[in-house]
């Protein structure tokens, strides 16, 4: 929770939920929340003018959401410094409905609009890269190899704030057309669930290395 | 299998994988089969030209991927008969490696670019939206309430040619520096797995009706 965690985010044409507009939250505590428990999101930028859509780790730091690669990648040239989407999604459930009109989906999507910036300054650029491994593995930092000059110099880290922003949610059974339900048909929803299995151990591991808790109880952050 | 699976994409300066590029891979028996495992696609477009990704469901035609929604939204204005870039990600495991540079994932994923076009002629726009239903559910779309000239009418129906493509592909251990397999840091996999629980019926339903076994074997599919 920040102390910014019960506000929210100002409405824009840019990121107002226009279809279904009843499925739009604009909070800052529930948008935080859907970033915090993804991993991935899908950063769109253009690169000459044309949509791309890269899948990437994504975390998030107070206000805003970073991303990394290395320096040389199309990617990091293209989504950085530049105006960028981010959208990051739960399908949480299918709905299956009596008409194929209303067939949906139950799920949670964040979508951030905003021009991205580099992370540049030293130690802004380590903790936003200590804060990436701390949140997928806490404790992990301080147990690994310590970074390399090269390896810091040729890893980039961008920012966006999360400004322009907005969830949106279904939750719920389907909805039918009042007709509809008489029909003898089968509806429902049909949840899923993302799950981590127990942790594979690295073959080439020194004897006698126990996993350690953050590697078998990341399902319960995400 | 279509008569072209053992056949690959052309490879371009747009397709072509750069980072990584032995994770890279061309033939369509791979992208079709990643592709035929995803129900959700991220979607990147231009809107007065500053990049949007939505989350979409997608489904595959032979050499085609295709998306649907209401012809009203600015998302289907936006991403039909344009420059699009559809991407699809499973995320397979996260990567624990002795170094935080050495982290990774593993995945599969497919990028398509290319410019899309919208499904009118109205035999192939039903045949569209029937495959996406049997796609997720076979033998759903005989059991449904058919559709209604307004539903048609209101739903429009987006292709995108599999032509400029390729798939990325990471799996295994991490790969560490030489050195630093001798360092005692606990290093491994910790695979994911998406899988459907129990189909909840809608409360709404007529007594004695039973999940139908497309339903509850959704699994197995994706």
């Amino acid at each position: 929770m920040t102390a910014s965690s019960g506000s929210k985010v100002p409405v824009t044409e840019q990121n107002r939920v226009r279809r279904a507009r009843e499925r739009g939250r604009y909070d800052r505590a529930f948008i935080n929340e859907t970033l915090d428990r993804s991993i991935l999101g899908h950063l769109g930028y253009l690169d000459a003018g044309v949509p791309v859509v890269t899948p990437t780790v994504i975390w998030r730091q107070g206000e805003a959401v970073y991303w990394h690669g290395a320096r040389a990648t199309r990617y990091m040239k293209c989504s950085v410094g530049a105006d960028v989407c981010l959208t990051v999604t739960h399908l949480d459930a299918l709905v299956l409905a009596r008409s194929a009109f209303h067939h949906s989906a139950n799920y949670r999507s964040v979508m951030l609009f905003g021009r991205s910036e580099a992370v540049t300054e030293p130690t802004a650029k380590e903790t936003a890269l200590k804060t990436m491994i701390e949140h997928l593995y806490p404790g992990r930092w301080d147990q690994l190899r310590p970074m390399t000059d090269g390896e810091f110099e040729g890893t980039q880290v961008a920012r966006l704030g999360i400004d322009s922003a907005s969830a949106k949610v279904r939750t719920g059974p389907p909805v039918d057309d009042e007709d509809d339900y008489a029909q003898p048909i089968w509806a429902g929803v049909v949840p899923l669930r993302t799950s981590f299995e127990a942790a594979e151990a690295d073959p080439r591991n020194l004897p006698s290395l126990l996993a350690p808790s953050h590697a078998e109880n990341i399902g319960d952050r995400f």
